[in-house]
């Protein structure tokens, strides 16, 4: 037997708690730097710094409506019964300089968006006149302003608009590119590198065959960097020291998370390897699924080392590397599920002292939890709704307690 | 002044309620044909059919645990202060194919995921045994089965694991790939051509200039169409007929959504030609904003007219082109926000006979419609928490009204 079995069998003497392990996670983890981007490339990033606007938008008095651009008071006393004649003296194209004088008894026929002639303090909607062409009549008064949007009525230049840390939503922008907020500095995307190993593991896209598995681990891990805003790098190795040695100190990446590794030794030579390039603060965690994961540093990248077993794999990446990929990224370290209170329709049992990531199943207000609770069993949360945390100092959740089921399926995106 | 705008001056004598322009929006819309992606790319994607396994996973019997592989028998009575002493003849490791005998008073040490030696019957956990090398000593007995998981226990063969529709989450591509499912087929993205037109529009990533505005459209729209599962092709035209004849004949789009085109005559320019192209069903909605909205068919493709302001354009989108490119892609066609409900701090007024889109803060519990509630005001999107529709057969909702809040910053993938 190699030599480090005997060190692979101790088990864990020594777990943390999922408490103590993410707070090791986060430990030091801070956004990295921004970089620029244009506003069609913007959304879902995150904002870098506040940002002020430069111009006032509209930097003119444009018009709200399609109408007339008029003289207010000229209509005033207008009805249907008593229409007041105007004459048509121009059109104000949007885009356009209007360079004509409204006098008394004239309008100018204007468009939405359309900059409003000096002279005039209202818009008329065509819907309140008759007729068509050089003359039209008015049927119904018009206050002064109305229908005239201000200068700066969207935006004022040095209107704070957009705050540092915002996910950037469609209209977000559409708002920096209209006031030619262009760059646009975003939190850069931290580089994830994924390395899973084991020579039991066939490529995805691979038939299993035989005692061999094909890696569920890469395409999982690569989507869970991907909905946390990262970008993934996927290293797929033999289940070999020097191959791992070479993965861990190869710079490029902002974080790296392990995943296998699972034969004799292994398990262990990838934390022993992290300890001896760097430092390994975590090795064993009081959580179920998910026990083996381990938490290092290395050239002070982050190293998240997860359990190759596709349930704890899923679980630990969410409890210990999603966090700092989020965080590496400007985004707040939380999970992004959805989450939904409902009542439990059978009791679960857990350990005092172990924290427990139990998958379930909603149906009709009801949690049911999910009988298979295998790690190795990844159809257990593709069949779950979702899952239930129940923390260390419980023995469980008896029936009919209310608990917080957070949903795979309703992930949001900030 | 151009001919058309008489026809544009006449206002909407005919308007549709937004049930009737859904209805008509969503008429004849199917999801699109199916393409084949590989594992590795289909995180997100939708399903197009059903999916069952053609394989069992495991295939084989694996060790749940790191230990000992043993015959269940040998440690029946085991205690700590009554060891069983078992001779280690061999080691399983993750893909081999263990051909070693184990006969009574035997084990093989094994590891999480290694197969079971024929002649084994359970795991002794590494914790329940003592002593290393080539004898160690059982201090717990284990039962038959424990600790191993049985041929198919993930996942059998004839299995059906994931239903057509699904939107396939991170775990759900890791079952794909672990059986060897690849590539995958899933309905393939729209193509959404997005034509924006304005003579007074100058390019994202422009400064804004005199009377010239900078497209807010084009960065937003495209978000927008991301978002729901699309692929834009943004097109920026003149306010030119020709060009937008082309943009809009041309063929390569699943779906088209224009955007803007407010000069005189031209806000009706595109109805009209969309009607001269192919059919008009829709022009003109009992909504505020986006009364402007017309929607058509040419060739066989569904074109959704948005107005230009950039307000009424967003909930355009979201009320009628959205629920087209999600279902075309295979999504629900409902609308991704995340709701609430709350209640309502000051009254909302609306008028019976128009449906409102009414932006609102969320804040303390109770939710505060935003005042500046102009359509081409953006930064009342940017500043609100989402919105509260106002169905048309009422007049708005009293203050202390519990009303829904859809929100932007909470959008589900799914």
């Amino acid at each position: 037997m190699p030599e480090s079995s005997d060190i692979r069998m101790r088990g864990f003497h020594d777990r943390s708690s999922v408490e103590e392990a993410l707070e090791a996670a986060l430990d030091g983890v801070l956004p990295l730097p921004s970089e620029p981007v244009g506003v069609m490339a913007a959304a879902g990033r995150v904002l870098a710094h506040d940002v002020v606007s430069s111009v006032d938008v509209p930097a003119f008095r444009r018009s709200m409506m399609d109408g007339y651009a008029v003289r207010a008071e000229d209509t005033y006393g207008a009805t249907a019964y008593n229409p007041v004649p105007l004459d048509v003296v121009d059109t104000s194209m949007p885009g356009t300089v209007p360079d004509v004088q409204v006098a008394r008894g004239q309008c100018v026929t204007i468009v939405t968006g359309a900059p409003m002639p000096d002279d005039a303090d209202a818009v008329l909607m065509v819907e309140n006149t008759s007729g068509s062409g050089d003359r039209i009549e008015a049927t119904a008064p018009v206050p002064v302003g109305r229908n005239v949007g201000r200068v700066g009525e969207d935006v004022a230049a040095g209107d704070s608009i957009l705050s540092s840390r915002r996910v950037l939503l469609p209209q977000d922008v559409g708002l920096l590119s209209a006031v030619g907020h262009d760059p646009i500095e975003v939190v850069s995307r931290p580089k994830v590198r994924i390395i899973v190993s084991g020579d039991e593991l066939l490529p995805p896209g691979a038939s299993p065959s035989g005692t061999k598995i094909v890696d569920s681990n890469s395409p999982m891990l690569a989507a869970l960097v991907e909905r946390d805003g990262g970008i993934p790098e996927v290293v797929r190795l033999p289940d070999e020291e020097g191959a791992m040695e070479e993965a861990l100190a190869h710079p490029g990446a902002d974080v790296i998370v392990t995943a296998g590794a699972a034969s004799v030794g292994s398990e262990d030579r990838v934390p022993i390897l992290v300890d001896r390039l760097g430092s390994l603060s975590i090795h064993g965690i009081t959580m179920r699924p998910s026990a083996p994961t381990g938490i290092g540093t290395i050239d002070g990248v982050r190293v998240v080392i997860l359990p190759g077993n596709p349930v704890s794999c899923l679980a630990a990446y969410d409890f210990f590397a999603g966090p700092v990929v989020r965080s590496l990224g400007g985004r707040p370290p939380e999970w992004p599920y959805l989450t939904v209170r409902s009542t439990l329709a059978r009791r679960i049992v857990s350990q005092i002292g172990r924290t427990d990531y139990a998958r379930v199943i909603l149906d009709e207000g009801l949690v049911h939890p999910v009988a298979i609770s295998g790690s190795s069993v990844l159809s257990s949360v593709t069949k779950a709704s979702g899952f239930v945390v129940i923390p260390a100092a419980l023995e469980g959740y008896p029936e009919g307690t209310e608990v917080t089921v957070h949903c795979y399926h309703g992930v949001c995106d900030s």
